[in-house]
């Protein structure tokens, strides 16, 4: 079965719904934890049900390259072999490889050209092959496999990418062969009004299951260029399809996606952070290693409900850290993933009783990055 | 209120007890976890309890240095601070002192200068000391600072430094102040027969509220030799007080240490290991990085009832071992803490049934190391 997106209710336009998937129906908007590796660094799936997590990510590119599709295919699909029986969306490998790429050839008609991160093989993925690895991991969602250009690109380069770009996605849809799986194309064009514009509408008549907003999470020149970028894609965007901006996760950009009707997001913030000592809290992030928390025998934040803030004072995470013991890491990516949720759940709380700006507002005052 | 030992069978020399402690009462034999820096490594309490863990140790010298015994004082001792709430002991901090100091006059009858291993700041631990950390960290059981020879040491040598070690027992007694802590003494004497009787009598005279027998973890120069000082001091330590083995967790050891009539063992072993990829077994340590497991999707072992191996194939953790993900150690933590444990749990049904010496035999015909 193919997923099915249920709007249930519009504020502006943020959007509260509904994600029918074969491994259940998760509420949006919702922020989804990065599993790169078949497994949300340093934590087991009953941890990300506790936190209510609704989506989990799975990195193709690196889930091809080890343990390898075909072992994971042997397992039974991505769920059975991490044990995760919630939905999971693989990202198509793109970004990484573009950011392997190197040399004037390196990137043709027929894919990309590559040495692997791991032992400097030479590889090539190509978008028929991004699906087959996607269509062996049987992740739930799939997306198609783009070209990732970077921001400074000139508009003419740009107009040529999106044209590859589509020409990538057919080819992906065409060689697409996973009933259970459904399949996402993607929207690029820089910060051009007119190619968002463009791009949008091709990629929507290839018709996909859902759509998301690329190359706006690593090279924008400030935030509101990723807003502009947002609101330039989002109304040539179906309304009875999910919208899912890539790999963006940063607090303030979820609430402002969500306000420009997002309804997924991503991002490895939540637990990459965790294993520099950082935690998430509704005034901004704090640096847990910080020596004024050495007595404090507070949770990280009292109002979190989350397993560690239930559990463990700042003292003791504190202490974890400066000793470089390896829990401090797992009770922060809790806590920090646990945060982004809780957001999401508020900001659906919030749509639904149609104050959703006031929301947005209060959020923003408070959180100092 | 101090432990208390209740004897309910014997089998041979082997004892089946309960240890009843503040924090609950607790079956032996039994292994005890080590969580050095206030956290057994990767785990959290819950983990912990699901593995029906008994005691854990907390390591004096590591929590001295990190977070310091005031904050943990301040926290409401080590329970509150790591939020363990079962029974926990605590070392002396002399084994790690003494493989710390150097030079002629580093150890004294006032007790051992060393360097910290954080950042080669002069310290000083003396018997007073060692005790007024332990009754600051508030542990269920404190262990007296003992001066720690090596194995290779000579009879005259052994001889001066059990006398020392007596005259630091009775100073770490007299100093004592925590009336909910309960204090052991340490038997020493290398492979001396005559010395471990004379060690083992005179510490007892001292009266403490268990004993152990230290010296033998580390440098034994055979296994053989391990169990003769054991079997050395056990006839003069009292049947109504628990004996610990120190520093002891390798399964053959265990099985072997209570047909001797131990109660009490612990080991860095199962998380050390872990952390380097292997896996205890009923037949032997397996290398879960091996390519042999790349695609078993089987557990560690189908017989363990622990977390890791109901929820997970050995192809996973070895996917993760090669990946470097931290999970892996965590999981095999998991496992290999369970082992032991469980080990434990199936000799003391086999005391209880009158079949420890079957048990035992079953066991090392088929654990191959």
């Amino acid at each position: 079965m193919k997923i099915k997106y249920e709007l249930l209710h519009k504020d502006g336009n943020a959007r509260l719904g509904k994600l029918h998937t074969n491994h259940g129906v998760v509420d949006t908007p919702m922020f989804m934890p990065v599993g790169t590796l078949a497994n949300v660094k340093t934590l087991v799936p009953e941890e990300l049900k506790a936190m209510n997590t609704g989506i989990i990510l799975g990195n193709t590119y690196h889930l091809w390259l080890r343990p390898g599709e075909d072992i994971v295919h042997k397992a039974g699909g991505l769920h059975k072999f991490m044990n995760y029986d919630g939905p999971i969306l693989t990202d198509s490998g793109g970004f990484q490889v573009f950011s392997l790429a190197k040399g004037k050839n390196a990137i043709s008609e027929e894919g990309v050209k590559f040495k692997s991160h791991i032992d400097g093989t030479n590889l090539m993925l190509t978008p028929e092959k991004s699906i087959y690895i996607q269509n062996m991991l049987d992740s739930d969602i799939a997306m198609s496999f783009d070209e990732c250009p970077p921001a400074s690109a000139s508009y003419e380069y740009m107009k040529k990418s999106i044209e590859r770009t589509l020409r990538w996605a057919k080819r992906g849809k065409d060689a697409f062969n996973n009933p259970n799986q459904s399949l996402f194309g993607i929207v690029q064009g820089g910060y051009f009004e007119d190619l968002r514009k463009w791009s949008a509408e091709e990629t929507v008549k290839l018709d996909f299951d859902g759509y998301s907003i690329g190359g706006v999470a690593n090279d924008h020149e400030s935030k509101e260029d990723m807003y502009k970028a947002i609101d330039y894609s989002i109304p040539y965007m179906p309304e009875d399809k999910p919208r899912y901006l890539m790999g963006v996760g940063e607090p303030v950009d979820i609430v402002e996606g969500i306000d420009r009707g997002i309804d997924m997001f991503d991002c490895v913030l939540p637990t990459r952070i965790a294993r520099h000592g950082n935690a998430f809290t509704r005034t901004g992030k704090l640096h847990m290693k910080n020596a004024k928390f050495r007595e404090d025998f507070t949770p990280i934040e009292e109002s979190c409900d989350c397993y560690t803030c239930t559990h463990f004072t700042k003292a003791y995470i504190r202490h974890l850290l400066v000793a470089n013991e390896s829990l401090a890491g797992r009770l922060l990516s809790i806590h920090n993933i646990r945060f982004l949720i809780k957001l999401t759940e508020d900001a659906r709380e919030a749509i639904k009783n149609d104050k959703y700006k006031e929301f947005k507002e209060k959020f923003l005052k408070e959180y100092k990055d």
